[in-house]
C-alpha cells in the first residue's frame, strides 16, 4: 500500500443528466484521463437503468434497431439477479447487462472537482454495441487521442478504437480485438517500430485465470505476436488481472498500473477490484522488471466501498506531474476519484 | 441431408505408433488435407494418454520444462471426470486435459485408406502448446502450405500458424489468434489485396452462444477488422458453429463446409456435431448469400457414432474434385473419414 498524497471524489452520478428520457444515472466511472493544453480531459463511462420499476420483471436497456435505448422486461422468475451487473436467464444460462453506458466528456481548466463541465456524449451506435460502450482509454500517439473502449453486445465484450484531437468529434475504427476482451490499452509510443497494446483475453476455457497480454501491430487496426506478460497470483489478484492506466514512459522502462481482483471479499480482506504497479522493460515490453509489492492502493474511501459494486478501485488513466503521479480511477462502479502518489515512493514499493 | 456418394474409414488408431514410450494412442482424427502433386496428403491430430493405469488418480499428460510430454496424477476425488475430453478441479474450477494431442503427416499415392504411409511428426513445443497441438487446417497461398491450427495450454485453446512446402519440415510462425479462438481457417486467395480467415471466438461471458467471425489481415500474422457473419440458431447447430474445412472457390462464390452442435443428444436426434454448408459472396465474404437447408451430414456410420466423443463428424478439408467434392473429417474424436458428395447437389442443397 502507498500512501495516497491526496484523495478527490471528482464525478459522481448526481453530476450528470441521463441521456434519455426515462432513465437514470447510475454511475459515472472508469475514466480515460489527458492533459489537454492547460485543461484536464475526462472521458468516462455513463451507466444508466430504467428508471421506472415494475413489479416481478426486470427492465433490461439496449440499442434498438433505430438507433434508440428501448427496454425489454423479463420475468423475474427466470433471472438469476446475484450479480448487480448481470442477470442470467435460468432457462437457457443467456447473460444480459441490468444497465446500458455511453461515454461522456468532462473538461476542467485545473483539475478541480468543481470546476468540471460536461461535454459531448459518445453514444453506443453500431450492433457490436448494443449492450453498450464502457470504460475507456486513452493514448496520444502521433498527433491524435486514440480511445480503446469496450463495445457490449450479444456477441461478448469486445474492444473497439476510436479517436480524435478535440473531444468534441470523435471518429470510430471498429472492434480491434474480439471477445471476450477488455482492458485494452495502447502505448504512448512505438517500439522497435511498432505499435504495442496490453490486452486480456478471456476465455471460456478454464485451464487458468485471465492474464495480461502484450500485442504488436503496425496500423493499430491489425494485432499480432500476442503474448501472455502477466498472470496474478497472491489472493488479492487470484481471480482475475487487467492492465488499467495505458503505460507511461519513465527513465525506468513502461511504468503500467493494473488491478487486480479476488473472487470474494469479506470483512477485513483487500477489496474485490485493488491495483498494483508493473514495470516493463522499454525494448522489449514483455519483459516484467520489477513489480509491486502486493497492492498499492485498495478499496478504503467510504465512495470506494459502497456503491454498485462494493470495493472496487479501477485504475484507468495515469498522468505524469513530475513528482507527483495522478491516478485517475472508478470507485465501486459508481464514481470517479483521482489520487496523488509521489513518484519517488511508487518507484520505490517495486521489487 | 446430402447422399454420401462413397463413405470411407482412413485411419484409426491402431494405424499410428505412439510418439512416446509408455502412452498409447486413442484417436487420429480432425485432419487437414491437400493434394500435392499426384499424393493425398493428410495431417491429423494424433490424441495419446498414459497407457499406465493407476487406481484412484488420473493421469494427466503436459509438456514438461525439458521439451518431454511428463504426467501429473491427480486424485479422482477432486475431478468431475463427466466430460471424456477435460476434467474439472472442484477445489479451484480449473481445467486440465485428459489427452495430450500432436501432429502427423500421411501419404498416399490414391488416397486410398490401404495406401496411406505415416510420415514426420510436428510435436508441441512451445509454452503456448504445453496441453497439445489440435484440428489442423491447411491452405495453399503464394506457393506454401499454411497450417492453421489450435494452441492448447494454461492460457486456453489459441490458434498458431505454421508453414511447409513439403509435409517435411514446417516452420513455426507463433500464435494469430489469442484464446479461446478455434476453428481458424484462411482462404486460399486474396479478397480485395486482403487475406481473409474465418475464426471461432469463445467468449467466458454468455450474451449469445460461440459464432463463426471473419477477419482480414495484410500479412497472416496480424489480424483486424474482425465481424461476426454467422450464428447457428436451429436445434443441430443451437450449442455452437465453427469453420470446418477452408473455403474453396467456386463460380458461385466462397463454398465452407461448417459444423455446428448441439448441447444433449437423444435417440433419434441429430448427432452432437453436424456439417452444414454457407456460401459467401466472393468479394465480400461477410455477406452469406446462401445456406444449406439444415445440415448436409450428421454421425450414422458406426466409427461416427461410437468413439472417444460419440456422434461427432467433424469436417476440416474439402478437396475439389470436379463433379465430386471429397470431405475429410473426423470422426467420433477417434478416426478419419472421407466422404464424397455431388458438387450439383450440393449446390442444390443450398437456399
Amino acid at each position: 500500500m502507498l500512501p495516497r498524497r491526496s484523495e478527490r471524489l471528482v464525478l459522481k452520478p448526481e453530476d450528470v443528466q441521463p441521456s434519455t428520457a426515462n432513465f437514470k444515472v447510475i454511475g459515472v466511472f472508469n475514466p480515460g484521463a489527458v492533459r489537454l493544453g492547460n485543461e484536464i480531459v475526462l472521458l468516462a463511462r455513463v451507466s444508466e437503468q430504467p428508471s421506472e420499476h415494475r413489479p416481478d420483471v426486470t427492465g433490461l436497456p439496449r440499442l434498438g434497431s433505430d438507433g434508440a435505448v428501448v427496454v425489454d422486461w423479463l420475468a423475474n422468475d427466470n433471472l438469476d439477479r446475484s450479480d448487480s451487473r448481470v442477470v442470467r436467464r435460468k432457462d437457457d444460462g443467456l447473460q444480459r447487462l441490468t444497465s446500458i453506458s455511453h461515454l461522456r466528456v468532462f473538461r476542467s481548466h485545473d483539475g478541480k472537482p468543481e470546476h468540471f463541465t460536461v461535454g459531448p456524449k459518445f453514444l453506443p451506435q453500431s450492433s457490436y454495441e448494443e449492450y453498450g460502450v464502457e470504460d475507456p482509454r486513452i493514448t496520444r500517439l502521433d498527433g491524435k487521442y486514440w480511445i480503446t473502449y469496450v463495445a457490449v453486445s450479444r456477441f461478448g465484450a469486445a474492444t473497439a478504437l476510436a479517436s480524435t484531437v478535440d473531444f468534441v468529434t470523435f471518429e470510430r475504427h471498429g472492434l480491434i480485438f474480439y471477445p471476450d476482451n477488455k482492458d485494452v490499452v495502447l502505448f504512448p509510443h512505438k517500439v522497435q517500430g511498432k505499435y504495442v497494446s496490453l490486452h486480456r483475453p478471456s476465455p471460456s476455457s478454464r485451464f487458468s485465470r485471465p492474464q495480461i497480454w502484450l500485442a504488436y501491430s503496425a496500423d493499430l487496426m491489425h494485432w499480432g505476436n500476442h503474448e501472455p506478460i502477466y498472470a496474478g497470483s497472491e489472493g488479492w489478484e487470484s481471480d482475475r488481472v487487467g492492465a488499467g492506466a495505458p503505460p507511461i514512459a519513465i527513465d525506468e522502462g513502461w511504468l503500467e498500473i493494473y488491478h487486480g481482483s479476488r473472487q470474494a471479499t469479506r470483512a477485513g480482506e483487500v477489496g474485490a477490484y485493488s491495483a498494483g504497479a508493473l514495470l516493463l522493460d522499454r525494448n522489449d515490453p514483455t519483459c516484467l522488471l520489477r513489480r509491486s509489492r502486493g497492492v498499492i492502493m485498495q478499496p478504503s474511501a467510504d465512495f470506494e466501498k459502497q456503491g454498485f459494486v462494493p470495493s472496487v478501485v479501477f485504475p484507468t488513466a495515469l498522468i505524469d506531474a513530475g513528482d507527483l503521479l495522478h491516478l485517475y480511477y472508478g470507485a465501486a462502479d459508481t464514481c470517479v476519484g483521482v489520487v496523488q502518489f509521489s513518484r519517488h515512493e511508487l518507484l520505490e514499493a517495486l521489487q
